[in-house]
C-alpha cells in the first residue's frame, strides 16, 4: 500500500458519531458538502417518525424490546415530531440525514435506550420506507388537485357545450367543434393522469421496512405489523430489491412528466388564444402580468410558466433514470439522488396544477370571436363532401374531389362555401340541391357531429354529466 | 400577396392522388422524404386492414353502405392482407403512408365502392385505432417474453437457494446472501414491469375509431360495433382528446424505459461478475465474444449490449414527449414522429428480454469462488452486532461500536473476525462467550437471516414456490 | 464451476473466423442479432478503407510490411472500395462489422497476405477513426447546408427589410419590427449553430490510428504519418483515451441538437404564420399538404415535422450520454451503441435544415396582413413612453404610468393611441404637443429603432450586407 | 366578452408597482408563486448592478440623463451592490425578480431620478446580460477547478509512471498498462472539456445590452461602450436574437453534462477499485464513509455521488432543450426556467470537481494488487502474437489464431502463457524460440509498448511533462 498523500489523516476530531468507531479521522468539509442530506431529507422528517414509532411498536409487541423502554421511544418520537412540525430542528451537516438528527435527539431526550430503536433495520430500509410514504402522501395530494382542474374544466365545459369554435388540426381550422368539448378532452388526458398516479400508487404500496440493510435481519420481526401500521398493503417480497428499488419513484416522475405534457398543451393554447390574432380568451388580471416597457401589454405569463416548466419534471425523470442505469445492486449511495429532483418535480407540478385550475376557472371566453374564425376557412367542407356521400349516393373519395373543387371556387370569388350560388354547385353536379346549404353553417355542422364522443352540443352534455358523476363518485 | 419565389408552381404533375384536388402543384422530392411514412408504418398493416374491416362490417351493419359494397371491400381487403403478409407491397411513397397504399390497392382490386370505406372516418382515427392495437400486440408479446426471463431467473434461484455470495452495498462486502435471493430480486423488478405493462394496456384499450378528423360524424355510426370487434373495451370518450392522445405510446416507453433499467442493472452485474476480480460466473460461449487481438478474452458483449440499450429506448422515450410538449389539439403533423422511435425501442426491448433470458439460463456459477469473496471483508459484523445486542441485552448502537473495534483489531491481525481469538473478545465485553463464534460464519449468517423476504435459503424456497405459482396464474 | 444449462455447447458449427480460435461453439442467432453491427456500419466503409489504406503505407513505408505486400493490400482494398461504391457488399451477419467484411473480402482478394494488414492496430482504433473520419465529413456537409439556410434568411430579410410586422413578447404584440430583422435572428443563431460544429471538428481532428486495443503497440509505427494521410491535424495523446472516448459524438449531437431547437423554434412560427389568425405567409404547394377529410387544409406539415424532429435528435444525444455514463476504461461493447443513433441524428439534421431553406426560399409574405397586425394591440405604447422621457424629461418609470393611463383610454375609446384626441393626451399631462402623434405610426417607430442591432430598415440592410460578407468569406 | 368567473376582480390592493399601471386587481398568490424568480434570481446581483452601471455611464457619456443623476445613480447602485454583498436585501416577492429590487432599492436610496435608468432598456436584455456575465464567471471558476483536477491527475500519473495494471476492455483483463497511462487518459478528457467551456465563453461574450425589450430603442445609444465596460467583446447583432437566445446556457450545460460524464466513468472506476474484488486503491478517511449497521465497510460515498450526479446535470440540460423547444421569439415567459436548472448544474458539477480532486489527491494505490491483476488473464497473449508476426514473419492473423491455442493450453494446464513450457510452444510451431518468453512479462510489455500516446513508462514521462507545459501556460 503505497502512501501517496501527504496530508496527516490521523487527527481524530469530527469523527461521526453514527459509523466514526472505525475512523480515525473526520470527513472533510468538501465531504460533508457533498454526502449530507438533511438539507433536503428533512422533508422526511414526519414520515421518518411515524416508521420508527411502527417499528418501535413491533418490537415491543414481538419481545425484542421491554414495554417500558418502547414507550420512553415512542413518547420520545412523539416529542420530536411535535418539536420539527413547530419549526425547531437543529440541523447539523455532521449528523449527514434526517434518520440521524431523529435518532440524535431521541438519544438527548431518552438517553442511551433509544439505542434499542436501531435495532433489525437500516438507513436502508429506513429511507425506502420514509420515500414510499412520501409519495403515497404526494398522490394523494396532487389527486385532489388534478381532481379541481377537472371540475374546472368541466364547469367551463358546461357554460361552454353550445359555444362555436374553430377545431384545428396543424393549427389550420379543420371543422367546428364546441368550446365544451374542447374543454372536455383536457378532463379526459386528467382523468388519465390520474389514473397512472393509482396505479403508481397501488404497485408503490408496500413496506421496504424490516429488509434491514439489504438481507433482511436474524431478529423475529412481525412485518406484517409494520406495514399495517403505516398503511402499507402488504410488506415487500424481496430484502435485496426493497433496499435497491427505486421504481416507484421513476414510475411516479413519469405520471408526472405526462401531466406536465397536458399542462403544456393546454398552456400553449391558453397563450395562442390570448393572443390578438386568435382573441378567444381573455386571462383574468390574477393570470397575466404587464411589461416593464410596453404598458399595453396582457402576458400569459402564468400559462408559458405552466408550459415551460414541463421541462424540469421530465429534466428530473430523465435524471432519476440516469443515476439508476447499470446501479449494481444493493443499495448505492448514487441512490440519494433521487430525493432533490422528485421534491422539485413533485413541487412544480402541484403548483402548476393549481395555477392551471385558476386560470382556467377566470378566464373570460370571447364567444363572438370564436364563432367568427369558426366560419372562416370552409370549416364545413367535410360537411359537404358528407353531404354529397348522402345524398347522391357517391363514394367519400369523389365527394372529397368534389368539394375540393368548389372551395377553389370560393377561393377564387373569395367568399365561404355558403355564399356560393347554387348554380355552381350544379356545375359540379346536376343533382345539388338547396338543401346543401343547411349543411353549412357552422351551428348545424356541430350540431351534426352527433356520434359517440362527438362534439355537438348534445353529446358534450351527456359527457359533462357522465363526468360530473365520476367525479362525485371518487 | 408577394410572390417571393420565382419557382413555377403551375404546373401539375405528379400531384397527390389523395389530397390533391386543390393543390396545381406536387410536392417537391424534399417534402417526399421528409413527409412520407410508409417506410416505417407499413408495420401497421395488418392492424391497418383489421380497423378497415371492422369499420366496413359496421359501415353495411348501420345501413351507411351495402351488402354488397361491404362484401367486395371486405373480400379485397382480405386479398391485401394475405398479399402483404405475403411480402407483397409495392411501396410507393407519393401515397405517403400505409393507409393509403391499402386504399389504393383496394381501388385498383375492387373498383371505385373502395372510396365507400373512408366515409365517417379519417387518417387521424385511424392512425389511432392503428397504433393502439400495435402497441397492445407488443405487450403482449413482451409479457410471454419478460415471463420468461422470470423463469429463468426462478429456475436459477431455485437451484441457488443455498449458494452462498456476498451481499453488496457500495460494492463493498456487506452482509453474506444467497444468490437464489439476488435473482429473485430481479423476478420482483420484472413483476413491477409487467405490471406497469398490463396497466398500460387496460389504459389504452379503448377504441378511437369513429372520432374521424377531430370532431365526430355525422354519420349514425355504430362504435362500440368497432369497438367490440377490434377487442377493444370500449370507445374513446372524446373525439378531440382521441386523435390527439399519444399518452398510451409514451406510458408505453416509459414502461419499457423502467424495464430496460432493470436489464441495465443485471447486465452491469454480469460484467462485473465475468471479471476476473469477481469470477462468480462464467458466460456461455454462446454469450460471450473473442477479441480480435487478445485471443485470451471472453467478452461479456450481450451483457454489455443490454446495458447500454437502456439509451436508446430512454432517448425514444424522451424524444417523444420532447414532440409531445406544447403541441396544441387536435392533430398535428408533429405525431408522425411517435412511431419509428416506438418502433425502435420495442424491438430493443424485446431483443434484450430475449437476450438476457438466454444469459440467466446460460450461465454457470461458480459457487466456490463466491462463498470466498463472502466469507472476505468481515461479512458478518452486524452478524456480530446483532449477538451482541441479544446476548448482552445492549443497545444497537453500543453493539455496533463495540464491533467496529473487533473490525479494527482484526484489521490489524490480517485475519477474519472468526480467527480472533476469545480473550481479543472478552478484552471488548468480559461477557461474550464462545457462542459468538456460532454467528461469525457466512453459512449460519444467511441461515439465520429468516425475517420475511430475508435471504435464507428457506425463505428463498418459499419464494421460489410463490413466484411459480405467480407465473403459473398468468 | 457448477454447469446449470443442459444445452449442449461443444457443437461448433458456426465458429466466427475473426476471433474463435478459442470458443467451441458458435454464438446464437441471438447473440448475432444483439451483437452484429454490419447492417449499420457499412455506411463506414469509405472510412474504413481509407484507414486502412494509410494503416498500410504506412507498415510500408516503417518496415513492417514488404512493400509487395503493401502494394497486394493495396490494390485490394481499392478494388473494395470500388466494389462498396458500386453497391457490391455481400452483408454476413457471422462476420460482424464493416471491418471483418472488408477484411475478409481482402482475404478472398489478395489470400494470407491481407492478414497482415492487421498488425499493430485493433478494431477498437480502427473504428475510433472510422467515426471520427465520418463525422468530420457530415459536419462538413452540414455546414454548407446551414450555409443554403442562411443565404434564404439573408434574400428573404433583404427583400423584406422594410416591411412591417409585429414583434411578439409572449406571443402579445409588444413593438413593431421588421420581417427582414426577424429574418436575421435566424441568421444569427444559424452563425452559432455554425461555430459549434467547426469547433466540433476542431477538436475531433486527431487521429486514435496506432492506439490499437487500447495501450499502444510494440511495432514501430508511424502515427503521424496514418494522420497526416487521413487528414488529421495530429494523433491522440493517450491510447487509453483515444479507444474510449466518444466525446466528439456526444459534442456533435449536442450541437446537432441546438440546430435542431433552432429548426423547432423557426418552424413553430411557420406553423403559427401560416394560420388563418395569422394569415402573415402562404406556404408554397412544393412546402404544404392537403387533408384526406377536409379539402380546404393547406397543412404545414413540413414545418411541424422539422418542429417535432428535435425530439429524435435530442432523445439520440440524451441517449448516448446514457450508454456513455459510468462506463469504466477502455472499449466496451456499450459503445457500439454510439453509431445508429448517430447516423438517424444527423440524418434528421440535415434533411429538416434542407426542407426548411425550402420552405422559406418558397415562402410567400402577406405584407399586408402584417403590416395590419403591427398596428394593432397598441404596439407604439413603448415609443409614446420614450417620447415622454425625451419631450417631458421625465424618468422612465414615469413616463411607463402615464403611457399605462393612454392605452387604457384607447382600450376604453375601443381605439388605438393614434387615433386619441390631443386633449385625452393633454389631459395626463399638460406638456404633450401634437408631435406626439409621430412616434405612434408603426413604420416610424421601426424607423426610429436605429441602435446598433436594431430592427429600422437601415440597420437591417446593413445587417444583410455584413451577413452577405461573411457568407462570402467562408 | 363572456364573464364567465363569478371572484371579484375589481379589487386594486397589493397591484405590482412596476407594471400595475393598467392592471384593477393584484396578482393572486398562486400568481406570485409561480411566478416570482427572486429567490433565485437573487444571485444575478453583483451582475445586474454590474450592468446597470455600465448602462448608467453610458446614458451620461451620450447625454441622455445628466452627469448629476448619473452620479447619483452610480453612487446608489455602488451602496445596493455593497448592501447585498453584505447580505442585506429585503427580498419581497412582489417585487418578482432581482431587477425590481434593484431598482425599487434605488428609488428609496436617490428618489424619483432612479426611475431614469431604465431608459433605452428593458428586463429583457438586462436579463440576458446577467446571465451571460454568470455564466461566463462560472466558466472562469470552473476553468481552475477543472485544472486543479488534471494537476491531481498529473501528479498521480507522475508517481505511477511504472506502476503497472491491467487494461481493461469489457472488464476482462486485455493488456498490461501503467496507472500513470490511464490517469491521463482522464487528463486528456478534462483538457477537452475546458476546451468546451472555453469555446462556450467566446461565444457567449457578446452584450446583449441595448437591445431593449426586442427591437433595440430610439435612444442615441452606445453599444460598444456598454459592451467594453462589461469585459464583453463586441455587442451582439441582432435584437430580436439578443432577448430570445438561449444558446450560451445550453451550451454551457452540454459542456457540463460531457464533464460530468467523465467524472462519471473514474468515479465507476474508482468504486471498482475500492472494492474488496479489486484492491486496487484505498480512499482515504477524507472521503469514505462507514455504515450504521456494518461497521467494517468503507464506502466509497464521494465517488458513488459523483457517478450518479451526472443524472442532474443532464437533467438540467434535457429540460432546458424541452423549455426552448418550439418557442417563437421574441421573449417568452417560458425563459425564465433557465435558471435554476442552470445554477444547480453549476454548483453540482463545481463540488463534484473539488470532491474527484481531493478523492484522486488523497487516494492510495496497492501497487501489489495492481501488479497481480495484470499478470493474470494471460494479459500478454497480444505481445505473444505481435513476437509470432515478427520471430516468424506470419499475417496477424495466422499468429492471432496460434497464440488461441496456446491460450487454451495455459487454461488447460492452470498456468500462465509464460508458464508452458518450451516444447508446448515449439509444438504449435516448431520456429518459436525460447526468446518468446522475454515477451510473456507484464513489466517488458508495457516497455514495448512505445508508441506515440503508448502506455510505456517512458511515454508516460514524456506525456507527464507536456501535460505540465500545458497547465504552466494557461
Amino acid at each position: 500500500m503505497t502512501k501517496d498523500n501527504t496530508q496527516d489523516t490521523t487527527k481524530s476530531a469530527g469523527a461521526n458519531a453514527l459509523w466514526g468507531g472505525r475512523f480515525s479521522a473526520g470527513p472533510s468539509q468538501l465531504m460533508e458538502d457533498v454526502n449530507a442530506s438533511i438539507h433536503f431529507d428533512r422533508r422526511f422528517f414526519a414520515q421518518d417518525i411515524a416508521g420508527s414509532m411502527a417499528h418501535c411498536s413491533m418490537l415491543v409487541a414481538v419481545g425484542i424490546i421491554t414495554t417500558d423502554d418502547g414507550d420512553a421511544i415512542l413518547e420520545g418520537l412523539q416529542t420530536i415530531q411535535t418539536e420539527i412540525a413547530g419549526g425547531q430542528l437543529n440541523v447539523d451537516p455532521k449528523l449527514e440525514d434526517i434518520h440521524m438528527h431523529v435518532e440524535t435527539r431521541l438519544q438527548e431526550l431518552v438517553g442511551d435506550v433509544a439505542g434499542r430503536l436501531h435495532t433489525a433495520r437500516s438507513r436502508n430500509d429506513q429511507v425506502a420506507t420514509d420515500f414510499r410514504l412520501w409519495i403515497r402522501g404526494q398522490i394523494d395530494d396532487l389527486d385532489a388537485g388534478l381532481k379541481a382542474l377537472q371540475t374546472a374544466l368541466v364547469d367551463k365545459a358546461d357554460a361552454h357545450a353550445n359555444t362555436v369554435m374553430p377545431g384545428f388540426t396543424h393549427l389550420q381550422v379543420a371543422q367546428p367543434v364546441t368550446f365544451g368539448h374542447h374543454m372536455l378532452a383536457y378532463f379526459e388526458m386528467i382523468e388519465r393522469d390520474r389514473g397512472r398516479f393509482q396505479d403508481c400508487r397501488t404497485r408503490l404500496n408496500e413496506s421496504p421496512l424490516g429488509s434491514a440493510a439489504l438481507a433482511g435481519t436474524s431478529f423475529p420481526i412481525d412485518r406484517i405489523m409494520t406495514a399495517d401500521a403505516l398503511g402499507f398493503d402488504r410488506p415487500t417480497a424481496n430484502s435485496l430489491d426493497a433496499v435497491s428499488d427505486r421504481d416507484f419513484v421513476v414510475e411516479f416522475l413519469s405520471a408526472a412528466s405526462l401531466a406536465a405534457i397536458h399542462l403544456s398543451r393546454l398552456a400553449d393554447e391558453i397563450v395562442l388564444w390570448s393572443s390578438a390574432q386568435f382573441g378567444f380568451i381573455r386571462l383574468s388580471d390574477q393570470y397575466s402580468t404587464g411589461s416593464s416597457i410596453m404598458p399595453q401589454k396582457r402576458n400569459p405569463d402564468a400559462a408559458e410558466l405552466c408550459r415551460a416548466k414541463v421541462g424540469r419534471i421530465i429534466g428530473a425523470q430523465n435524471g432519476l433514470m440516469m443515476v439508476l442505469k447499470g446501479l449494481p445492486l444493493a443499495y448505492s449511495k448514487d441512490m440519494q439522488e433521487d430525493k432533490e429532483l422528485t421534491f422539485d418535480a413533485a413541487d412544480t407540478l402541484s403548483l402548476c396544477v393549481a395555477v392551471m385550475t385558476g386560470m382556467i376557472a377566470d378566464m373570460n371566453v370571447n364567444t363572438k370571436a370564436m364563432a367568427a374564425a369558426a366560419s372562416a376557412g370552409h370549416a364545413t367542407a367535410t360537411d359537404l363532401a358528407d353531404w354529397l356521400v348522402r345524398a347522391l349516393d357517391i363514394p367519400f373519395r369523389e365527394a372529397h374531389h368534389m368539394t375540393g373543387r368548389l372551395v377553389r371556387e370560393a377561393d377564387a370569388q373569395n367568399c365561404g362555401l355558403k355564399d356560393l350560388a347554387l348554380e355552381i354547385f350544379i356545375a359540379v353536379d346536376g343533382r345539388i340541391s338547396e338543401e346543401v346549404y343547411s349543411v353549412l353553417s357552422v351551428e348545424n355542422s356541430v350540431r351534426s357531429r352527433n356520434s359517440l364522443g362527438g362534439t355537438s352540443p348534445d353529446r358534450v352534455r351527456v359527457a359533462v354529466q357522465s363526468a360530473r358523476t365520476r367525479l362525485d363518485k371518487d
